[in-house]
Formats: C-alpha cells, structure tokens, sequence
C-alpha cells in the first residue's frame, strides 16, 4: 500500500446521508406529531442503545460460528468473559474463566433491542423458574431513532440508516390492543397532517391466511428441478405456507396474474430471469385465485366480514381470525373509526414471518408524478401486526405482542413529493453587516426581535459585499433582510427587503426597477422596527 | 469453544444504558428549548451521520497502520477503491484499482462530523484551488444526537454512548460571534429551566493565557528524570505551553496549591501516586501564583478587563486577547447581559488544545447533596470555543470557526439532582380492566377522554387481579384509575381513584379507611366524567 499517496476525501459512506433543515423540519415533525399520539394511548418512551451485543438481538447465535448478514457488526475493543445459560460464567478445565472479545452490532431495528430489554428487567424471575405465558407482565412503549442495515444491493431512493418509529404492547392477548394500533395508525396520520381519505389503514389476520392455506388441503409440496427430473426439495408445514405467502404478498408488484404463475409454473420477469414456479394443482391455483380477486374494491369492513363467512371454512384457525376481527371491527365501529380510515383486506400479507394474528400497513392512496412524468404513489408507511416469539430467545416462553412502526423517512418523502411542506418555518430574518461600527446597533435590534420572538441572524462572514451577504440569506430561506448603513442609522431608519416576495413569480413580471422596488423594499422607522415584523407574520 | 454452553444473556453492553421515560422527558426538553434557541439566533438543523469513514473524522490518518484509541471502529464491509489526494483511484503499478475494506467508526463528537460536511461541500472548489482563509463561506448549523467513546477506564456516572447538542459558526472571525455565543448558552440556560443566578456563563480567551505565558519568557525547559540524572524531553514552543496549561486546568480539583506543586517539584496524589512536577524556576512560579490569584472573585467584566490592563504585559498576543474581550464586553453590555449572566475568567483553560480564542464554559452554581451526605457540584455542563484547525485536515487551509456544546446527559442529571423535576408529566389516566365485556365501553371512554386532550390507557395486561392493574398503574405514574364494574356501568356511574393523592404522605397518616377513601375516591357521573379530568388538570 502505498500511503503517502492516500487521501482524505471528504465523504460520506455509501448509503448514509446529511439531513438538511427542510428534511429535519419534517422528520422532527413527524416524531412530535405521532409520539403525542402514541403518548395519548398510554405510550412512554423507553430508548435502548444504538450499539448491542449481537447475540442479544439475534444476529448471533451459540450455534453458529459466523454472524447474520445484514447487519454492521464487529468485535468489542473490550475482552469480556463468556457467559453460561443461567448466567454466569463459563470456565475451561483448569477453572479459568473462558473470555472473548464479544460480536456487537448496531441496532437494525427497534423491536430486537425491545427484546433484550423487555427480557432483561425479567431475567431474575427467569432463572427463578417464576415466569409463564400467562404471567409475564403488560409493558408499553414507543421508542425513535436510527437503525442500520448493510444491504449489499442498494435500491434507489433506500438508506442504510434510517429512522423508525415504534409503538409497541407485550404481554396481552387482547385483541383490543390491536384495534388500538389501528386507531393509533389512523391518528398519527392524521396528526402528520395526512388527510382523511389520502391514507388508509390495512387490517388482515394471518389466522385467516393461514386458515384459507389450510382449508386448501396442501399438506406437502415436492419441489422438483426445472426439467421435473429431481426432487430438490420437500416443504411442509409452516414452510410451505410461508412459500405461499410470499408469493402473494407480491400482488402489488407482480399483480394477480404474477402471482398465479409463480404458484404454477414460474415466470420470466421484466429482467429476462426465470422464476420457478410452486407447481401447485390447477384446482389449488384456481381456489387462490378465487380468493384473491374476492376482496377487490370491497367497500366496506361488514361486507369483508361477511364474505369471509361465506367462504365455508370452518377450521380452528380460520375461525378464530375472523372471530378477532370482528372484535376489532366491533371497537372501531363503536368508537367511529369507520371504513375511510380502517379497513379489511384479507390478501394483505405483511412479509415477516414472525406475524401471527392480526397484522396492519398503512398506505397512502396520493400519487405524486416521478421525473419521467408517471403518476406513482409511495407504498406502505407504516406496518406492524401480532407476534409471539420476541423473547422466546432469551426467556424460553413465547410472550404475545402487538406493534407497529411508521417509517419516517418515507413518510417524510411523501410529504415532499406530495408537497405537504407549506406550513416549513421560513429562515430567519436576516441582518446585513453593512459596516463594523453599527455592530452594537445591530445587536440591539436583532435583541428586540428576538425578545418579541423573531428568529434573527446577523451576518458575520468573511465575503463582506452586499451581493454575497443576499445569496447567504437566500439561500437560508431567510424572508426578510435590514439594511442599515450609516445614513439610515443617523436619520433613525432601516431598509427592510422582502427577499420571499422578491423570490415570487408574479414579481418577475415586473420590469421598471423602481415599481419593483417599491413593492419589495420599504422605509421603517427604526422604532416601529419590531412591531412591523411582528405584523408581516399574521 | 464449548458453544453449546453458551447463553444468550440479555444485558446491555458496559458504559451504555435504557433511557426511562423520565429521563428521556428531561433529555427531549433540554433539546427542545435549547434548539428553539438555537434557531432564534438563525442556526439550522443539519445532521450528520452515526457512522463515517474514520479518516474523515481525524481517526485514521494516510501515514499511520492503526486507528486512533478512544473511538468505536470496524472495517466497512464493503470493498471500495483507495482515493488520492485529488479525489481519484489509486492504481497499482499494472494499473489496476487498489481496493481496501475502509476502516469506520461511529462518531465520537459533532465537530468532526461538521468538518467533513463542510469541507465535502467545498471540495469541487478545493479541487480548482478555489479556496482561500479569506473567501470560505460562512456556515452555521446546530446539530444534537448521540455520540460514542471506546473508554478503556469508565468514571463512575460516565457512559460510552452519550448525547451532545452542538452550535457551531464556520468561516468568521468577528468576535461578536463569539458574544452571540455567550448569550445563546445563557438564554439556552434559562429556557430549560435554570434560574438567573443558579448559573454562569465563564469567558476567557487562549490568547490572554498565551501571552501571559509568552511574557514569563520561560521559551525552552528541560525535563529530567526523578532523580535529576537525565533530561529526558524538552518542552518547546506549543508543547511547553499546553504542559502548563493542563496543569493550571487542574485548579478546579487540585485547588492553586496543588497546581503550584505540579508546576514545581511535583506532589503525591491522594491515591499515594506520585506526579512528577515541570520543575519551573520559583520566580516564573510565583508570578503564575499572583496571576491565578488576581483573578479570584472578581465581581464585573469590567473590573478584570481593568486589572488585565494592569498586568503591564505588552505582546501582541495578550494584547490582541483584551481587546476581542473588550469588544465581547461591549456588545454584551450594550444588551444588557450582565455579570450575573456572563462572566470574565482569565484562569480558565478549557482543557482542548484546539482552542485559539476565545474560549466558554457555562457551570452550575447550585449543590446537591450526595449519598453520603456531602454537598457537591455539577461542574462544567457546556463548554466551547474558538478554534481554527478544523478543515485543515481536508482542504489544507485554515478556517475560523466559533461554537459551543450542551452536554445533555450531564444538564438531565443535574435537574434531576437538583430536584428541579417539577414540571414531569404524569402517566396517563388508567382505565381498570374490571369485566372484558365491557371493553367497548371502556374504549369509548378512552376515546372521549383522548378527544378532549387527556391521555387515557385502558389495560390488556393477563394478569387481571385489581391490585396488579393498580401496581402497574402505579410504576406508571399514572395520576388517576377508572373503575367500572357491571354495576356502575348499569347505575351510569364511574369510581375514580385519586393514585397521586393516595401515595401522598400526609394521606400516609389517616388511619381510618372510610376517611381515607372519602378523599382519594370519588363516585362521577358518567356524563360529567370527561369533564371531571379537565377539572382536575388545572
């Protein structure tokens, strides 16, 4: 290596970026609004660290010799002792205590370190053998913050830190949780500044899902090599749902046609790549089908509750889903949380594997027109659902919970694309350093302003010239700059310029310098100053 | 390696910790009043990433094998091309990319950040050589998050991850930035909470400490061994200074006497651990003791700018130190930020040797009185300065740049030592679960109470029993309980429990039950219920 020849560039790590005031006002927006919301419920906010061991968020297990991809993770500069399942300290044959430089990772999301923490306030009462499914305590929190992932492809538009916003409930059945979390949903949104209308909340059971995949009969599925000549593999069980699942839940990129290919005999995608298909029997597909195009456009929860009853399935599972969300349809009706801001949708999928209930995502029903002039929308905002095994790696017991996250980066980007960023605060008003002996006066006023509550900033640059010192502030979305040389401070006055208005189209019409002036510019008597600010904000 | 006997413990790294809703109540209105401050003086949000290639944070240098200690940091695991000096890819001899795995580390502070963002904004006209001390652009951002130590020896109330919330001004030399300085860390002060009088904003200057030196005339001092036998290093120049300077820092926790020893034969510490001391002739030691003691309670900014004058010395630098104080003075003065606001301290240091004017620290004056029944302070919990080393490292030139930091962690703990915890919010109203088939009343309660601006939390817990629902209520700190049993629901009544009331200790004292619950219980009208709350919140 040859390093009198390196570099310090000055740059960011792929993936990572800088938040500029316009991106931070709406991601601080954003984290207000809803952490009112989730606070109103009952919420309180409990921070983990943004740095964890990686066996304690699942990233790296005594079983294996290599941690999960994904993830940023190294060795702790600190060497500590390895320790045992009740906790204490393993040692070698000759009683030594075995130490290691542990696996840390960066958090990668904010429902793993929930775990950690959940489980390590219960862990005297673990090793005391004094914990249940059924006694575990009730804890509710909401937590935001940066999480990171090491995605090795990066999708445009997609970060590698990026910010989450959770709610989450462990330790309850009740299904009455969840239809707060739709509430909670519905609320944030709104709070956000969403519309009533321009978002919705999408409400399934992975009981219902999974109850359909069961009434279908498949029990086993041979996945055989392209040409049929071997079996590659045998998916049973939860496996196989899984392998269905996930071909569902592309619907809304590979549409209905999609997916029936890739439960029958594959497809070729757009990229020219061959997908292998299930190879499911035609009367399965069919069935699916037949489910999937049922719930399109149904207008109402009490009509989707209706034909999942028609449906005929009467397995356990089955059953037990549409009995919960008829209990959550029950509360939201109550309560008027009606069908424009909750509804049922009994294809949506959710990806994780870990849902086991009810599941939610929020998706915004706005479209905005992309660079190529297309009509897009978003996608999903925000999900969450049911899950049961979030402690299971700790404590050994399964712990049922129910959460959901807003994804603040994207929400933000919606608003930018959707351009919802009219109430942004200007910059401050902007004082121009005219000459180095009114610097005391220029403090005074920019005191008064500030006193009256008007952000002001004085300029104190090196580049001195008028020019310069007007494209600072422009660029600070500054609205308003005071001129005050030595005439103006003599005669008592000061030259306020309207740079937003000077900004405005309709002001570029404009050609004789002098009625443009008048319109931008204005003589303020210097102690009617504050007071004329004071105004120009109404 | 045994791993089947290893354990997945859930525990948090050491040195980093769960923020409960307390703290986190503290730490958010610290951020929140003091950025709302921030802004008032037209700083901006940026931010910046957690993690950053280490050589932009000054960790990792092209001329040396090893990281710096101190820091958190890891290889990326992606292979990227070397970069020169000029941006572009380093080639090997048969002109091939060099790849590397770039060393990362997560950010230690927001300066280093800072830097690199400033300087990737101004590379293109780096590159032109564009780029000149006099026509960098003037920048100015606020910026608060989490930053991280690798601290091999952890004081006790010392963490590894840690917030700061920066203000920095880039590319001016005028000190008026610097009194603008003074007065946002005052105002930052009072908008958290802190009375006028219950803190202080500390002023000097490197140049007043540097010239004083300068005109001891001590230019060169050898170092000898213990005994006398060897010189074994010379202190010249910066070094000589910043050795006498680290030591005069220690005043705050060695007092004078011990800085005087430390500055002469060297002491034995309270461990019994012996300081070898610089050995400076009595004469220069003595006029250090008269300096340091000249300035001990001296009541007005005035009064010390006169006895500086008095001093006699007369090189440029001393002089230019007490005219930038003079000029800081003025503008303060002109407002009337007054000597209970901000104060001149010609023996302050400020341990960082990157300091080259003047320099901020705000301390709390206030006591508290720790386990053992002795009154302690804080100590320092902001600190800033002047400093013009910051871009060099990137674009080879140097940048004057102002700016201070609120340690957010150490301000929390002292409100919270202080006892100055007043303004905590309550938990939420508790909504007993007492019969499930009452749920969607329950709901429908919570929904008014939300509606009307009253957090309210219905429990889902599984462990039904009254008193559990209460105890958790209680770690809540929720303020009241509803309860509502079939026969209340029937009679439209409600049973609201006054929790605050009830863990109050002159409650404590009625022994007779019915009285006790004459007071903390009340029987409400289902109807006036909401009502009852907004009553109570006043």
């Amino acid at each position: 290596m040859k390093n009198n020849e390196r570099g310090i560039v000055p740059r960011k790590i792929k993936g990572f970026r800088d938040i500029n005031p316009e991106l931070n006002q709406l991601r601080w927006k954003i984290i207000t609004k809803a952490s009112q919301v989730y606070k109103k419920y009952g919420y309180q906010q409990w921070d983990s660290p943004t740095l964890e061991y990686a066996d304690n968020l699942g990233k790296y297990m005594p079983d294996k010799d290599t941690i999960d991809q994904g993830v940023y993770s190294f060795r702790n500069p600190e060497l500590e002792p390895v320790l045992k399942k009740n906790g204490k300290e393993l040692r070698d044959s000759s009683n030594k205590v075995v130490m290691e430089n542990h696996h840390l990772a960066m958090r990668y999301d904010l429902t793993a370190p929930l775990a950690r923490m959940y489980s390590e306030s219960l862990w005297t009462r673990f090793l005391q053998k004094n914990l249940t499914e059924t006694n575990i305590p009730l804890f509710r929190r909401f937590q935001f913050g940066q999480v990171f992932r090491y995605e090795t492809k990066l999708d445009p538009g997609r970060f590698r830190e990026f910010w989450q916003l959770d709610f989450d409930t462990i330790g309850t059945t009740d299904v009455a949780a969840d239809a707060e979390t739709c509430m909670i949903l519905s609320d944030a949104m709104e709070a956000i500044g969403l519309k009533r209308g321009s978002y919705i909340v999408n409400v399934n059971n992975r009981k219902i899902l999974k109850g359909f995949l069961e009434s279908l009969g498949v029990n086993e599925l041979k996945i055989a090599s392209d040409n049929g000549s071997e079996i590659t593999s045998i998916l049973q069980g939860e496996e196989l749902e899984q392998a269905i699942l996930r071909i569902i839940d592309k619907a809304d990129k590979i549409e209905i046609r999609g997916v029936l290919q890739e439960l029958g005999k594959g497809r070729t995608d757009t990229s020219g790549a061959k997908i292998i298909g299930l190879k499911l029997d035609k009367s399965i597909i069919s069935e699916i089908e037949n489910y999937l195009s049922a719930f399109e456009n149904i207008p109402t929860r009490e009509k989707v509750l209706q034909k999942l009853g028609n449906l005929g399935i009467d397995n356990q599972t089955f059953k037990e889903g549409l009995e919960e969300l008829k209990k959550i349809d029950a509360i939201l009706s109550k309560i008027r949380y009606k069908d424009d801001r909750v509804t049922f949708t009994p294809t949506l999928v959710r990806g994780m594997a870990y849902y086991t209930g009810p599941i939610f995502e929020v998706n915004s029903l706005q479209t905005y027109t992309d660079r190529k002039g297309n009509k897009r929308q978003v996608g999903a905002i925000c999900g969450g659902g049911r899950y049961d095994g979030l402690i299971e790696n700790f404590l050994g017991i399964k712990a049922s919970a129910t959460g959901a996250s807003i994804g603040i980066d994207r929400l933000a980007e919606l608003l930018q694309l959707t351009q919802q960023t009219d109430d942004l605060e200007d910059g401050p008003v902007f004082i121009v350093l005219f000459d180095e002996h009114l610097m005391p006066e220029y403090q005074q006023i920019a005191h008064e302003l500030r006193e009256a509550g008007i952000d002001t900033e004085i300029y104190y640059g090196l580049q001195k010239g008028l020019k310069k010192q007007l494209a600072y502030a422009d660029k600070k979305n500054c609205p308003f700059a005071i001129l005050i040389g030595e005439d103006e401070a003599k005669a008592g006055i000061a030259t306020v310029k309207n740079l937003k208005l000077g900004k405005d189209k309709t002001m570029q019409k404009i050609k004789d310098k002098n009625e443009w002036r008048a319109k931008v510019q204005a003589q303020i008597k210097r102690e009617n100053l504050v007071q004329y600010f004071l105004d120009a904000q109404k």
